[in-house]
């Protein structure tokens, strides 16, 4: 039995590449459904090639060409009987009720968006727990840390999750003021989406991960760790109690997490995923990550921390100062000042249901869109 | 319920930190067996302490104090109803036919005797497939290797055994004729006996981990590289069909690997053994073994290859070359020229009995023999 897949964000990154993988695997996967915002023309091919039974856009239905499926909203698509899998890589908060409606209908989801659990990991892991929904992580280092659990009885005493430290690794904070949107869209070793490439180099994706973390592996914040790793060879790793570590390596490609997640408890082989060429690994090196220049990590950890709804905040925030920066209206260190700013403002609420966080949401949004207009005054 | 231990070769290095585990967790192992050959000494001391019912020594029972134990074979102990693991840590070839007793006895054995399964590995693996007994790995590489295969559905696609070098890392081929047993007897990573730091220092100890690890876990000689990692950090590591590699690291410390098979399936929280401070490893290296200049080591997977009893004429022709090298009647070179001679002059047998094993392990002894007696002619 093929297993039946949707693609929630499909015209992404994350979500061609998953299309990549299951190309390289028609007969263990099969593509029921397709989601995607914008970009009509790439989901029009998408349609085309691998005919799903439905569709959402974002943009309407009057732009697609109709080749016989039938559009849904993702909300229905997500929950949908003949879905297996739901692979949940739309960017920001876009995907969330959608990953809501798969996890009340106890789905197994393949989670890609990591605000999702950042923003409402409460209710979320709450409501899975009841619907036993399955979420697998595709995020590299949430994936490694998966890789590392399997088979394990015991919780992990700790979790360190690695970081290449992004393409300002070592920059001094007068040298970050001055960087422009395209150096920081340029990441070592990930080709990614825009968003989350300019929060790996504010290190405010890898204060979201410890978030994202917490919830998907029941950790404390205590025990999950940060480690600058340059090389992003070793996604991420594990120390257990008798003080062993297992750590979990591959060449950076998406690919890899994501056909895991798809494959689980399987794995497949696949040609198109370089194996690690040991004799040209020069070597591994590893640091302490810097929280006075990079104090977006610091402020996601501390938002992880006290929890209810600060993360949101602190998301919202973020893609909203992202988008001021990427737009010219801000420095680069300012998305740190942006996200600082509506954390102090924000007035929590420590056990929020899924309205107290969309609220939350619009309020760190607005507090980022005054504070830059106040500070332009 | 405790589990109750056999520790055969408790004077030894492996011995004595295995009883330094038991000491450690008094609620989960208690000794019922201790066996040893020349140190009474400490043998005494350590019935006294931990009282077993039964014990061996190879210097016979007068020259200890009886303390209520019952004095027993070693291939009686090993397959006792009383006992619930047998640790086998006796080095060479002494331990043989007590791990064999074991084995046919269904019991669980954690191995540290890696020349057991190297000599007699299609024999040992074919009975115990029978009698269900379970061979747990003792050696940190094979431990590491387990760990990483735990909770993994599929047969790795690569085991990468990793190696420190040994002290003669970089050595050439002329420095290496000078070494003096002193020299190679100061391993860069671990405290071990003197037999297994010799064979660190060739490299031949890689090379019967090799064949070692072929035989636990059931893996081709072509999936079974070797890779240079002098930090001793990385204790090996699993490469997956799908690309993905697992690694398990800490710091060199033996009782981890032997506390992990006497705990497994759980594991057990030991503020003896030190974490991996990652503020002070300042990087880990890899580099390709120097087959040339440490010819033990293509010695050994040669004879692996080859299969039948020529790892039996391997291991003892390299047991009685350490030893030569030891009393200074040979050079450090000559290890492997000894080898080398006795497994030309090898007229092997394909799928050996036990005595076939033993008859070609004293011809290889006898080969290494009238070699250094004619070589000094």
């Amino acid at each position: 039995m093929k297993k039946r897949i949707a693609v929630l964000g499909s015209t992404g990154s994350i979500g061609q590449q998953t299309l990549d993988v299951v190309r390289s695997f028609p007969d263990e996967f099969s593509i029921v459904a397709l989601a995607a915002g914008q970009n009509t023309d790439l989901l029009s091919r998408q349609i085309a090639e691998f005919k799903p039974a439905f569709v959402y856009c974002q943009n309407g239905k009057d732009l697609l060409p109709d080749t016989g499926y039938k559009l849904l909203p993702m909300e229905e698509i997500a929950c949908h009987s003949q879905v297996d899998i739901v692979l949940a890589a739309t960017s920001g908060k876009a995907g969330l009720s959608a990953v809501m409606s798969a996890v009340t209908a106890g789905k197994t989801i393949a989670l890609a968006n990591k605000e999702s659990l950042v923003m409402t990991g409460e209710i979320i892991t709450r409501v899975a727990s009841k619907t036993r929904a399955r979420i697998l992580p595709v995020d590299s280092e949430h994936s490694a840390i998966w890789q590392c659990l399997n088979g394990e009885r015991q919780e992990p005493s700790r979790i360190i999750l690695t970081a290449s430290g992004g393409p300002f690794h070592n920059f001094s904070a007068g040298q970050l003021s001055r960087v422009t949107p395209e150096q920081a869209l340029k990441h070592p070793s990930w080709q990614m989406g825009k968003k989350i490439t300019i929060d790996s180099a504010t290190l405010m994706n890898k204060g979201l991960e410890v978030i994202e973390a917490h919830w998907l592996f029941e950790a404390p914040f205590d025990n999950i760790n940060v480690l600058i790793h340059p090389q992003s060879i070793i996604h991420s790793m594990v120390e257990f109690v008798d003080g062993s570590i297992k750590a979990q390596m591959s060449c950076p490609d998406m690919r890899l997490p994501i056909q895991y997640a798809l494959s689980y408890p399987n794995r497949l082989p696949n040609p198109q995923l370089h194996r690690i060429e040991w004799n040209r690994i020069d070597k591994l090196t590893f640091e302490q990550p810097d929280f006075d220049t990079f104090p977006c990590l610091k402020l996601a950890i501390e938002a992880g921390r006290k929890g209810g709804t600060y993360p949101a905040v602190l998301c919202a925030a973020d893609e909203e100062a992202v988008e001021m920066f990427l737009s010219g209206r801000i420095k680069f260190n300012n998305i740190a000042d942006c996200v600082e700013r509506a954390l102090e403002q924000h007035q929590a609420i420590a056990h929020p249901g899924m309205e107290d966080v969309m609220e939350s949401d619009e309020r760190g949004r607005q507090s980022v869109r005054e504070f830059v207009r106040e500070s332009q005054c």
